[in-house]
């Protein structure tokens, strides 16, 4: 069974302050971060589908210079190509899943 | 922005026991179960790539004839056409993703 433990992953900090476990399918890359509160994600774009899935704390996203103050519970679509940038108002854990595979997060 | 509130989404009883709120993006459905304890999902397959994310509770997992018991934080890749099946130990919340979209679901 192909199977993982989030914990058990070691985490990579690939912006200040966002740290990510990363397990990778045959389609999909999920990233399971860890954010800092004040962090900030600089605008940038990529050909993959980004679907992120808040778990814990605030995050104000923005996407096509459209911002939101996201919430636990909360889904937003980025669709290929879409600019997109992030700041971490509180502690945050965020689940995005990514199609195809993010072979740069390998 | 494609956003979406998980608790705002009417929920679906596939199988008994099984509750689901589906998110679609365009390559991808997110599937957020709310499952019953005992209930059971009989064993069957299909051409998606499926990633299962333990979010609570304790799941029995199989996956082309090997089980394990999942709790919180664990991760399984399901290849597409891979035979699965599953009982809830107790009362749990999967986060399950699909690549490509689960049409059927829609």
């Amino acid at each position: 069974m192909n199977y993982h433990q989030i914990d058990a992953i070691d985490a990579k900090e690939l912006v200040e302050g966002f740290k990510a476990r990363f397990v990778h399918g045959e389609n999909m890359t999920f990233a399971y971060w860890d954010i800092a509160k004040g962090a900030r994600l600089p605008s940038h774009s990529h050909v993959h589908e980004q679907v992120v899935n808040m778990l814990e704390g605030r995050f104000e996203l923005t996407v096509d210079g459209e911002t939101r103050l996201l919430a636990a519970g909360d889904v937003v679509i980025i669709p290929p190509n879409a600019e997109h940038a992030g700041m971490a108002v509180t502690q945050c854990r965020i689940l995005d899943v990514f199609h195809p595979v993010r072979e740069d997060y390998r």
